[in-house]
């Protein structure tokens, strides 16, 4: 099993903010998940994986792929404090899910 | 209410593999708080900092700090996959707690 954490690079976030978006959309999207699912992930260590996506739209499209796989998911909106304007999509999170399952939303993109 | 990250800058990790640590952290210590305390925190936005330190001992000491307080807290060690040794603890998360409990133990630190 695992979480995949989308986020944006093309927002130029500093190396801070942008594990604080992560962390978000990961625990977000944790809660999103079922008690036997949060329970076997995090009995096989909590896999997560960090990975890059270009566009706000881009961001968006995952996040309807991983609705319609009925896959635990969320999408994190910036309050816009500090780096960016407020309501910016900055990260979505899918899983913790079966790797093939993930895979099957977020398989073609690359490492953050 | 905030949970302040405090991460090893020493260590040289790329963002993603930071922001992952990063959200192990978060996870660990959020699940280390009381079901009170974990909803007040997230009806307030779940307020995530991300801090700085700069050896294994300073991020020992700290979770010292915090355990010593009483205060909700998790050390990541690095399963030692890709950049890290294994075993290597690069994060620490501190809270959800009031503002003022995290500052008592993160308070000097800077941002990452």
């Amino acid at each position: 099993m695992k979480q995949a954490i989308v986020a944006r690079k093309d927002l130029g976030m500093g190396a801070g903010k942008l594990a604080a978006q992560v962390a978000h959309a990961s625990l977000m999207a944790y809660e999103d998940a079922d008690a036997k699912t949060r329970s076997a992930w995090k009995g096989e260590g909590q896999k997560k994986v960090v990975l890059r996506a270009d566009s706000e739209s881009e961001l968006f499209e995952l996040a309807e792929k991983a609705k319609s796989e009925r896959l635990p998911h969320a999408v994190v909106r910036d309050a816009g404090h500090t780096q960016l304007d407020p309501g910016t999509a900055s990260a979505l999170a899918v899983g913790p899910a079966k790797d093939r399952a993930v895979d099957a939303v977020t398989g073609e993109l690359s490492l953050y």
